[in-house]
């Protein structure tokens, strides 16, 4: 028997091992033993749960085994037997056991439980924690479930730039990309950074958002979508902002403003729907132990169909609802996550989308309504968080989209090959853009950003 | 009939259509009419091939329908029919075609060929063209095969960082990333750079590799991948070297060498036979006018197995062949495209991977050989492009890891948390690098690395 088995494929498959020899390597999450017998739970990461191995002293190293210490790798040669009567539906009585490599005493997860904060101090360890261990599975199953869902839909999943010379909201705080030497930056004769020495010839970013440059795409493939890492250098210690961030941004053709909260809507569902039937061992800890009454919200989202209402509606509710909030509410304010829980909480008691948003507070690429006064953008709103996915219709007339650049002090030579795509063939078109982290707090009830991400960055935090 | 269907559904599920009225959206490719009739080369992008739309003067806009320009976008209802005595397997007859947005007469890509040259100084257009809509295509559908081959066997996808402190391979030149005004940047007493008034508190660069990161989740979860922009800084302008690139970055626990090569092997050949099988039109057509023999070549890497030699090996038959090289062959050398190509093409006629290079030539975290000379790495080579992959089982002995950082100068607490994986349970384990865009020229047969990313980043180049 050359390969071992994974655990995953063992527990899903049982019927297939069972009363069988099987090999299986992994990690001892616990260990405890007699003089004449022991039992440990081994993880060896593909699955949620471990799996329980019997030993006896009839193994010739079992003095050394029944020495080791948590998180030492081993490989288990043995029997897979049901055991009826146990907690766990099966174990393995070992034949032979090989210690692969010891772990030191002083091995961080032990058996206790730690706060997350500690556990952000060791992140190359806290994915052998059950919580980590979740949260991070979930996260790459999620990702799947959004390039499937996609493609299965035939969208071109378009790699837009990451550094980038243009800055797509018009605002936004971007990190400067340089190979200049910071000690000597070079000057011209103007005493202004001299960008002709820097790689790029010019300033550059890392950038905010895909969307300008997933547009050009969807105006060639119809419908495309993004996925990729997006920063932001904004100085906010929250639960809820990250420096570095995942995004996802649909972009579709000869398609408007319903039709793009049609597709968020079934991009939320299908998503959620698939991290629940692949991740039911995970999705279970979550509601046990991190948010109870999560499985329910998250079925609830699943089956309802989202409300919709305008701003302006939504401003009315808000006024009239004789809630107490903390920042008051009059048309024109953004709303704040109070206003929007609110909504989607106490009102709706499910998602909703508030669209047609005051011009002033949205950015100048979304559509203007006929009104002349609010632009056709949404915002989903979700039990529990608050706003998850902005969107909206893009302006695609070229004179007005002019007009309000001009207005916003926009120059034109810096967008002219977005502006070129209203010349050449221009249709509606929409998008949005999810927040991949923020969905992954959604799913699994973590409340801090920082505990989503593998290796989190924020102000003054690149460890690892 | 609200919403309008893809011209990929009708070419794919033909029998649900025909004879009935549809709906089509689209841009205009070619238009030809005379005084009563007229025929549209209609494109939505949804598909390579265009579908034909004919139209007669029963239209009440014939007239401005007939001088349609090229790229402006329609809306089309009518029947559709076969066309058994045309090239085209069908074809609608207009009953309504809707303008929706007009194309300006100077709109750049006319019929006549364009160098790929200047398809790149309109990177916002050339999707629009065959070539690149084929390029993008396949692109997107590689990417969802990669994910395909690692989630259907339980892989964890992993997001490494891309803003980091550390520098994977201990060299490569590295952007950084900073917050600080440029115009002042602010000093410590001894005249340094004051890095804590930076957003990190310290020098941040962004990644040219996450596998040192990824260690730590293999480490964890077994068998994990990343997927992810990476970085180089370097000043070559060749048609292989791009500033930001993709990368594949499996790395699996519990496995050497071998199951490395395996891994890799099952990997390309799955991609590529998806694209084969997802692609037929797009894969066609660049081998036809793109790189004659390609398909024949990517039909050859599926059906062979792989070669296996090691690098003195390979040096033994470089020396003994009675080929000419630029560069002369001795062993300790770095192989040189040349050498790679002529061992993949000429003496092997299919893939090949060369294993345990000298340890100069390779990074401080590859595994020693017993012969202290050389290290268990690998490199799979290709006909066709020379290296596609590089990998290497990983150092896990804690002692001879340190002693071989040593040797070339690293610090150990740079490197703590890389370490410390060698003391709580370390097992053997291994992984590859996989240029996705070297990938995407392989299978394309494009020359160029410009001309498989959507908006490419090269020295002096960062527009879009």
């Amino acid at each position: 028997m050359n390969k071992s088995f994974l655990i995953r494929s063992i527990y899903r498959n049982t019927n297939e091992y069972l009363s069988k020899e099987v090999k299986i390597t992994g990690w001892i999450r616990t260990l405890r033993s007699s003089k004449v017998f022991g039992f440990i739970e081994v993880n060896d990461g593909s699955f949620f749960k471990n799996i329980q191995v019997v030993f006896g002293d009839n193994l010739e190293n079992f003095k050394e085994i029944s020495k080791l210490s948590i998180s030492s790798s081993i490989t288990i040669i043995g029997l897979l037997v049901e055991t009826p009567e146990a907690k766990q539906p099966f174990e393995i009585q070992a034949k032979e056991i090989i210690i692969e490599g010891l772990s030191d005493q002083d091995y961080p997860l032990q058996k206790k439980r730690h706060t997350f904060e500690y556990l952000r101090t060791i992140a190359h360890l806290r994915p052998r924690s059950n919580a980590f261990s979740a949260v991070f599975r979930v996260r790459s199953v999620a990702s799947y479930a959004i390039h499937k869902f996609f493609q299965e839909q035939s969208f071109v999943y378009t790699h837009t730039p990451i550094l980038t010379g243009s800055d797509c909201e018009g605002a936004g705080e971007m990190f400067k990309v340089t190979t200049l030497d910071l000690h000597n930056i070079p000057k011209t004769e103007e005493d202004s950074i001299d960008y002709k020495k820097d790689f790029f010839g010019k300033e550059t970013n890392l950038t905010v958002s895909g969307q300008l440059n997933a547009e050009t795409f969807a105006l060639a493939f119809r419908n495309v979508y993004t996925f990729g890492p997006t920063f932001r250098a904004e100085n906010s210690n929250t639960t809820r902002h990250a420096a570095e961030f995942w995004m996802i941004e649909p972009e579709i053709a000869f398609a408007d403003l319903s039709d793009d909260m049609e597709l968020a809507e079934d991009m939320l569902k299908y998503v959620i729907k698939y991290v629940i039937d692949e991740c039911p061992e995970e999705m279970d800890f979550f509601n046990q132990f991190i948010d109870k009454g999560l499985l329910d919200r998250l079925n609830h989202v699943i089956n309802s169909d989202f409300g919709k209402i305008t701003y302006t509606e939504a401003v009315e509710i808000l006024q009239n609802c004789g809630q107490m909030f903390e920042y008051p509410v009059q048309w024109g304010i953004d709303l704040q996550t109070e206003h929007e829980r609110y909504l989607t909480e106490e009102h709706f008691k499910k998602p909703v989308f508030v669209t047609d948003y005051p011009k002033e507070i949205k950015a100048f690429y979304m559509r203007m309504n006929e009104d002349n006064k609010t632009v056709a953008a949404m915002d989903c709103l979700v039990p529990g968080i608050g706003e998850i996915i902005g969107g909206s219709q893009r302006e695609e007339r070229l004179d007005v989209l002019k007009s309000r650049m001009a207005e916003l002090n926009l120059k034109e030579e810096d967008y002219w090959w977005y502006l070129e795509l209203r010349k050449y063939g221009a249709t509606k078109h929409a998008g949005f853009g999810l927040g991949f982290e923020r969905l992954i707090m959604y799913i699994t009830g973590m409340g801090n950003i920082r505990d989503v991400i593998p290796f989190p960055r924020t102000t003054g935090q690149s460890e690892f």
